[in-house]
């Protein structure tokens, strides 16, 4: 089990692949803009192609996050985030990770037994490139 | 059309039924954690019943936006968000709808078309509880 853990720390894990069925569906659901919806609307905008809704890689983020954070740490979840950054387009193929780095640590005064993590993370694409960058909020219990 | 309007504008929109199977549906797909997947282990739970993912309940608010605010707005999207928080469980049953208040307006020194406008948005319950809070930062074209 990981505990509050120490500033600096950098933890790699996930890979999740993007396919043009899910963008859509996710699409139709809850962000249906011509750009996520349909591959010949998607070609005639600014994007040049289908992408995934922001929120939609927001939510491979957390697939990601639960697969392979939750079950080997001692947290009680998220109080929410800053900072998020969508800063490329994720495009059927692509195949996402992340790497997750702990920027600061804050007691509980009142409760000892637990603290507030703040954990920068990063979703990378196959080449490398950044897609998706947030800074989440993490309740961590002591040792 | 709506542009690059001012600073201290209120609006108001959507309606957004949260159902069992939805927030079933979404967790099995993106936040498979027991709180989220099932009634009998979220009743067990801190929640003490089964409430939504965080990430769902963005994706409700992404949908209420594009469904009543995009198509009257002349923006292009939105770069990312800040301070993000989850405030209250949403649950079955729940009624959400949403109040955006446009809070500061930065122009842009390279392109004089458009703009910055920093949206801070409330997501509340049919009881009136604010249950997510966040700053969207989004690309307006000006008039």
């Amino acid at each position: 089990m990981k505990y509050f853990e120490q500033v600096g720390d950098v933890m790699r894990f996930g890979r999740y692949e993007v396919t043009r069925d899910e963008i859509i569906e996710y699409a139709r659901q809850f962000d249906p803009q011509p750009f996520h919806l349909d591959e010949e609307a998607a070609k005639a905008s600014m994007f040049g192609g289908l992408i995934a809704s922001g929120w939609h890689t927001g939510a491979m983020f957390i697939r990601m996050v639960v697969e392979h954070m939750t079950p080997v740490h001692a947290t009680t979840g998220a109080m929410g985030f800053d900072d998020l950054k969508w800063l490329k387009p994720v495009r059927p193929g692509d195949v996402l990770s992340v790497e997750s780095e702990i920027r600061e640590k804050i007691e509980s005064r009142s409760r000892p037994d637990r603290g507030t993590v703040k954990i920068e993370s990063r979703i990378s694409n196959q080449r490398g490139e950044v897609v998706m960058s947030l800074v989440s909020l993490v309740i961590y219990l002591r040792r």
